[in-house]
């Protein structure tokens, strides 16, 4: 068994975490942190384990590596995991961190768009970014992953294949991202108050999203050049679930084979990421509650444009899931133990 | 393996049954029929089973004992199980039907509130109502299982402690039940169509809902007493759940205490139902995407009423889940197998 | 033009309130207090005034009878407004108050319910409640208007037929009370936090809630003998919007007729409360974004017992829009200017 | 009074126009027709108009010119409208209607992108189209008015300003447009169907939208070029409401003060546009319920890219709304008379 540590339990996806890894054949978890709730019952701050998990929440622990743990799951806002870390710990731990401060290699970026200071500058090197589709390989030999974000999931895993076959045009991509207000965190605040955002659709942040430096580094990389894009983020009033719509324009002459084929390439051995029918679009509620993500595919002959469609469930694939998928990467465990939920319909 | 098949497998219920039975360790889906989509791949009408499941819906077949199968779920609307079913089909297999058909134990009472002849009078007595807290020993030896509706789970459930231990006035019972909009079904009407009922909260049916009988049968045979009760349905612009809150009077001096030792006494050892602490209510959110019931007592001292509030989810414990549970009891396994889902949170 | 005064202008109850007199032919706003926006442009805070209303909260003001109003609306917390109100104030002007200061007549019964200590006693006598149906001619030559609760409207506009008639058993009253989320107010909550209760059904306080005095007190008077009932609070995720089904039983033999003509006898002129047809029940969606409230009453024959089912937009009929009824009766108006908006389907 | 007489009025865009009407100082509603509810109370259909408004539905009335009616709105699916004008009602009555029949001014066009043959090609010629802000003198002298579409109207409306002044790229326009589910009407459908669309997002017909040829067609004008561009409509779950985000490259070198003066000087007398300050974007929620519609520029210097937000209610500006503003125009009233309802929040 693998023993699990967790920091940062009682937000929505530590949350989804400890799900997941109840349900998870090979891990015990051996304790739950939590710097709002140290003491509480976990199952009285989310009644769904009331009976089932009897654990009290504790303060994130001094001495980490004294735990017993094999692994350890920080679910902490950004700046906090990195604050945390020390060379001494990845040695001997096999650390998750799902927060943004390892997944950009560059600490300038980091520092500018999370307008901060990186507390640990000299880790950052040592995280691999925990795209599993992609970085399979880096994955297996980490001891820190940088898990992505929810936005940046669906936006790279999108993309890459057209930017591996180099088939369009850099300076064409727009992402226009829509997202369900989990991923907006559990923390109170005005904008997601049920009346105020209950039967609303808006954008936020259009020009400054922090989700675009590590798009833009992940693709730039697969491109071998620098890309620089728009990425439009809007809140749409479901719980769960992330589609993103993304509009470029093909370098060459293309048909719709030449995509698909791209796509097909890429993903026809990968199990969670969906290579739609022609025709169909990716709808949230087919990958909701599952670690799957749908890609549609359409080329627009009239005005010569790639449209691609994506979904994923912002907890699952765009977070927990994808931790556990990286967890299970990393122990050399079949890739979807655990993962295996079919998303729940209707929900 | 046990060899399922499942007729009308393509509404809500019979999904969700597919869902579940595809996650059970002991189960094998032989066949899924379905009048309206013969010879239609099952996962081209939910997406959600896309490169996960490959299987054609069938026409519902005419020998069904001779489709080597162990057990047949049929989710089909009332009036059609009991028109398929035959002593000899009885005989040779384990018959779980999700149906109206089989609750009532008097044909009268069905062919009244169901305003129809019922096809199959003579079968009637063969049936176990599936109630599983309730009925286990007849479930574990029975061929015909009558799988209880949603609002029915949630209200007997609810009311048998008080009942068997006689601690209610039965002429105060009245239960005010609210259901999210799956459990009006997935065919198309107006009441159901997204724009009406969105937003809007109604009660239907205010006097004559065709769960009433089922409640009341069972609940009198508890009572030892015929009990006519008050039901309100109402319909809640959620897709999952049913939320009852239950008034009585006591019929001796009460307290808390008491109501409390009735439903520990009960359900103490029940996994599926879950006694509330004192103080609170359930929450459809906590036993959604599970097979799990919440059940929440309150004594009001200054009015000496007794108020219960119960949750569970329609499509799970009130129908696909509990189904699963009585196949599990009629084949000896234990009774939570493939039924270990946590409710997922927030969904 | 009557001059009007708003302090405590950016709640929920406040800004319809804002919303209903700038659009009343009568009405002119003098000024909008806010104790937490004070400064600050009003169409800032509600976009929906952009370009329409340019006015500045001000804080509230200390010397209010000087300021050139006529009437003044208090849409404040409770205990607020009794602590700024003086005899001298209400000699001047009108007070249309919001909150629950002067809806019980008895303070040791508001102390208790409100677990505080009412901060004018001695003006208490003062206040007329405002529940425009029952108590008009009051209400006309009053000073100080208790304007009544949301549950409180709906519930005693639903009962008081049948208790001025005398046909129900008193002790029999049980009122199961859905209301949306702007029920809860503006103030951030986890409880309203939009992920949290979002496809969620619950109910809260199942036995205490403070609307329970306010309708008890009222239906006494009306029955002419002290009432106790039990009283039920549910949240759903709506915006708006009240729905009551209430639950009795008669003390004699009785029909529909009987009870309809109850009905008719007491509302039949009345433009705002709208006796529905036979079979029909109340549904949010018809009275929404109005002052209407509908009312559908059952006589269960089979079991005797007496169901009405009522709604009202908790904002207007509920708050709002009956604190500008209470404002038309006490200036002479017409009680339906400003108010004759039609509910807008779908909302 | 202007005698209004309404074909088709028990779609969603009709009842609403109904309720416009009827709040309308200057307009009397002379009939409503209703080819599936002939005979039938209107406000049984709508219980919204309960005790309000009496008037049984009627079959269109053949000889249309002989009602008394100064207007005659129509509300009919394609196709139809069409084919019961003729150029004798033209002469003698003026129309809007809120099809898609005359909007675009090609037959060819028409036909092929609604799979038809129009039914009355020599009237095109004839009809006007009634978007208000830019034909305003157009629409004065029409007798036939082309009321636009709502996805169009938010669409022209946002790119008008860049266009006119020559700002933009002509190739570079991706419109990603967000429509509330009344948007899809009220006829009954699976994508439409409560528990398949609510809590999910999707995207629909991503190539191929038939309000594309109706948004290039004006924006081509205005442009003085032939304009081809993407537009990609998606489905959310609320009632009400259209959200565009819009995506453009300058064709020179720009800054946000250019952007926002070609706005200011298209609409700063305009009532109904209204520009939103630097650094806002657009939300339904804040014109829902008005004929409001919102925009928001941003420039993104990083990328040197333009991004508009809009929005407004689809039934309202986006349908109703704007066919009332139209009869406003035609008949030489105020613009606004009748449409000054102040967007209702929450809703």
């Amino acid at each position: 068994m693998i023993k699990a540590g967790i920091i940062g339990g009682t937000g929505y996806a530590g949350q989804e975490l400890v799900r997941l890894l109840l349900m998870h054949p090979n891990v015990e978890i051996s304790f739950i942190s939590s710097s709002t709730h140290d003491g509480e019952n976990y199952s009285k701050l989310f009644m769904n384990y009331y009976n089932i998990l009897n654990i009290k929440c504790i303060e994130a622990p001094y001495n980490i590596v004294d735990q017993g743990i094999d692994v350890l799951f920080i679910a902490l806002p950004h700046n906090h995991s990195s604050k945390m870390l020390t060379r001494e710990i990845l040695e001997k731990l096999k650390i998750i961190d799902l927060s943004a401060d390892f997944r950009l290699s560059n600490v300038d970026t980091y520092n500018q768009w999370y307008n901060s200071t990186h507390p640990s500058p000299d880790l950052v090197d040592s995280a691999v970014y925990g795209l599993c589709e992609l970085n399979r390989e880096a994955i297996k030999k980490a001891n820190l992953i940088a898990n992505p974000g929810c936005y940046t999931t669906c936006s790279i895993l999108s993309l890459a294949p057209l930017l591996i076959k180099s088939l369009i045009d850099l300076d064409s991509i727009m992402i226009d991202a829509k997202s369900g207000i989990t991923g907006a965190g559990k923390n109170l605040s005005q904008a997601t108050h049920y009346a105020e955002c209950n039967e609303n659709m808006n954008s936020y942040n259009p020009i400054g999203h922090r989700h675009i430096p590590e798009i833009e580094e992940n693709l730039s990389l697969l491109a071998g050049q620098t890309i620089k894009l728009s990425f439009v983020p809007h809140l749409m009033p479901v719980n769960r679930g992330i589609l993103t719509t993304i509009y470029c324009k093909p370098n060459q002459p293309i048909n719709y084979d030449m995509i698909r084929e791209a796509f097909t390439e890429l993903y026809s051995e990968e199990k969670f990421v969906r290579i739609l029918p022609k025709g169909i679009s990716a709808e949230t509620k087919w990958v909701k509650g599952s670690n799957y993500m749908d890609i549609g595919m359409f080329h627009d002959e009239r005005t010569n444009r790639i449209i691609l469609t994506s979904a994923l469930d912002n907890l699952i694939k765009g977070a927990a899931g994808q931790a556990v998928q990286n967890m299970n990467i990393m122990f050399g465990l079949k890739e979807e133990i655990g993962l295996d939920q079919i998303s729940m319909f209707p929900i």
